[in-house]
């Protein structure tokens, strides 16, 4: 039997749970959706009975040696998730011991961003490297930092949230109630405010087209692909910001790379190149030309479940060379 | 024979060593100058010299394990000293080697920033915590981070470097060719430079009584105490701009504790009690009252050469823990 682990990604809507094996491949997957049960133990439950069915599925015999766990809010120290404004199971979930408690094998959990930050080390673009941050682009900015080949927790686990560095003195006002966060500007939502900021000084943008609620970010990046003004210099706007956060970043970690994920992160000449730019102007001297600014190599649809598999294999390897 | 360490503080001027036992304390301590050789070859003879002859002088028989190196620039991954402007040895200078070579013990260098920090870790006021920054106010701002009990190098050596953080945009000149860094503003240097501009806005400053250019920190810090008006609002200038790059380091690190060092360090209401208020104000919720402001627990005199020593000593107890 070919040993395997689970790794399981849990959203707001849908958590997704697939059978990672060790080379990041995701040989079989399925969901259930997150809400309508009692609680935390009903929905534990329910996604154990769907796991052991897909292992059952599986032509191939499998041996479940361990699960991982990437969930909003989700702290590895504790293997619990504290204060997830979307779940609704309370205030601090110990989510990893519930699911070890059905699946009978070793459970880690951590947020999503830090489970992306350790696919990309383990399957992705970050297979040789020790120092990077990985940075997910979407509703928010979500970041992962892994220094010396392990990821950054902190004292309490909640180290990594680069999203809310601030970067402009009252700026625009974010969701965790401070002003001027640097996921205000850099994110899915970030770009979109700049843009119709920038729709009421032009008359002419091809993006007055669109309904003002559809404005997207791949509606200003098509637009920015037939140079319209607004679209582009939304995109300049975004790399600027993000280009000057990396080159403080650097400070305080002297990554090898950053590793952008999400809809955002295919935008090559748009977005990475001059975030490149931006951050080498910033950078200290002894920084600079150092840096790579990289797309991930994780698959869009499947880099939750791929990092949530990475992060238990990361701590099995762990745990069998301190047997050794 | 009791097994020691040597600790060694390559200043610009003079370099200090000390034998340091496990507990911290600097059992013997000497000195040589940094300047007046044909280069780094004759340097490092002459300083290994005068450690042999320290040890010699000891009433107790020691027995010297190790050689722990605090330098400028210097580069714990590969053990060189790597464009110090000061020490005029070359570009790279491979001084763990040469050092290694002379007395035939493990040696290991890294920058002042970073051994101080290991020195608190291992006999300071971090003896217990994991995740904290080390910061060092004098001429400039040195840091040295720690997370998950070791120091963050970065992929190059060079992480660390929170005095260089751009803090303000089109901020102050810094010496790193820059506009704003941290360092400008938080360091001895900083505070001066702050007290002179609020000089020229105030005709009737205690202040003014002072040579323009004797004003130094303990100058201001005698004038605050005393009510002056100028040497207070620097200082609380000094701690606001602190207390919000803090707030932003915690969003990478999460840190349990920064600790403070050097002479501006000593000021627990004019600055330590101000950035704790400035930081609180700026942090992130998860990150509230979680985080201590304390002066670091080093000796003046001895940190440099006691952080070298941890250096050397946390680098012996890895071998030894990795043979069994």
């Amino acid at each position: 039997m070919k040993k395997i682990v689970i790794g399981i990604d849990i959203g707001g809507t849908n958590t997704a749970f697939g059978l990672v094996e060790k080379h990041g491949e995701v040989v079989a997957k399925s969901s259930i959706p997150t809400q309508g049960y009692s609680g935390a133990e009903e929905f534990t439950r329910v996604l154990c009975k769907a796991i052991k069915q897909l292992i059952l599925r599986c032509t191939e015999k499998y041996k479940l040696v361990g699960a991982g766990v990437g969930a909003p809010n989700g702290n590895f120290l504790t293997g619990t998730i504290d204060f997830a404004p979307n779940l609704k199971w309370g205030n601090i979930v110990p989510l990893a011991k519930m699911i070890k408690n059905e699946l009978r094998v070793p459970v880690k959990l951590t947020n999503d961003a830090n489970a992306g930050a350790l696919g990309e080390l383990l399957f992705g673009g970050a297979e040789n490297k020790k120092d990077f941050i990985f940075i997910t682009l979407g509703t928010g900015l979500g970041s992962g930092i892994v220094s010396g080949g392990k990821i950054i927790y902190g004292h309490d686990g909640f180290a990594g949230e680069m999203g809310h560095v601030i970067v402009k003195k009252n700026g625009r006002k974010c969701g965790c109630g401070r002003k001027g966060c640097l996921e205000t500007y850099v994110s899915a939502t970030g770009i979109i405010r700049t843009a119709k900021q920038l729709l009421k000084h032009d008359k002419n943008s091809s993006l007055h087209q669109i309904k003002h609620n559809e404005i997207n970010g791949l509606e200003i990046y098509k637009a920015a692909k037939n140079n319209d003004k607004v679209a582009i210099e939304s995109f300049d706007f975004t790399a600027k910001i993000l280009g000057k956060a990396i080159a403080n970043a650097a400070a305080y970690l002297s990554p090898e790379a950053v590793f952008l994920f999400g809809g955002l992160a295919n935008a090559h000449e748009l977005l990475l190149k001059p975030v490149k730019k931006y951050m080498e102007e910033n950078l200290m001297p002894i920084y600079k030309n150092k840096i790579e600014i990289v797309q991930s190599e994780l698959k869009e649809g499947e880099a939750a479940i791929a990092g949530a598999g990475a992060l238990i294999y990361k701590y099995l390897a762990t745990q069998s060379s301190t047997k050794n």
